[in-house]
């Protein structure tokens, strides 16, 4: 295979970015996803490519429940704050202010919309995990247009 | 759950398009698929949301491999094209010729970029199968920007 026509064609796939909160057992942690999509109508699913190697994936393995956040056109700030994993301090992750609903994992309070995911399967062939969820909760907290990761000008994938 | 909510905020997904082709037992065809993410580096594995109910699951099912043409900004006629199903008339899928590579699934002629896939695994929990597949092949063409779900005018999800 072609390795360089390989990097050069996945990262023409296009994406969007998102925070993903995790909760297990009082421990929360949250870090920027950008490999998200649905997966599936009826039931409601979703596939996300989760690093194994980071504390969200060993949260979220370990509850099988997350948050995803919507990050908005505008916000790639908030995207490059949780390329590191973020936990709780003085009440925010990193310095933004988050809510919990039906998962317990926590939702920033600025994102445009947020999905809630009970976990159905997790396929760990990758350096990434292919986790497939059920969407169990959702919040359309405003109009918009979502962040881009070619808006922040990166690229993640190859 | 709210539904209203759960629509609004799974439309916000960030989409691009590509058709994916399938070849089996000489038999081809190709339809436009958005539900698409890259889901690992190494091994480079994709992962993708494939109707169950349509002819090319059926091949993709029966060969285990496939391609995906991606589509470039301005594309959006070859997109919808595809919205149905096409099988090969008169040497061309669609009207648009195409080739093949290490798969025998078909490719566009005027993709921006390809890859080609062998697949891992499919889980059919959904009305959309989650494919995952292992990149083997791939070539990119020329420069140039993706076409975008959002530049379709389109959502395909909810």
């Amino acid at each position: 295979m072609d390795e360089k026509a390989k990097k050069q064609a996945l990262r023409m796939i296009t994406y969007g970015l998102y925070v993903l909160g995790v909760e297990s057992q009082g421990e929360m942690a949250a870090a920027s996803v950008t490999w998200v999509s649905q997966a599936s109508f009826e039931p409601p699913l979703v596939m996300l490519g989760v690093k194994r190697d980071a504390r969200p994936f060993a949260l979220l393995k370990e509850s099988r429940r997350f948050a995803l956040s919507f990050l908005e056109t505008g916000q790639a700030v908030i995207a490059r704050t949780f390329f590191k994993t973020q936990s709780p301090e003085g009440g925010t992750l990193g310095g933004l202010r988050f809510s919990v609903e039906k998962t317990g994992a926590p939702i920033l309070a600025d994102a445009l919309a947020f999905i809630e995911g009970d976990v159905v399967s997790i396929d760990e062939t990758g350096d990434h995990a292919v986790v497939v969820a059920q969407v169990v909760g959702a919040g359309a907290r405003r109009e918009g247009s979502p962040l881009t990761l070619r808006e922040v000008g990166l690229s993640y994938g190859g």
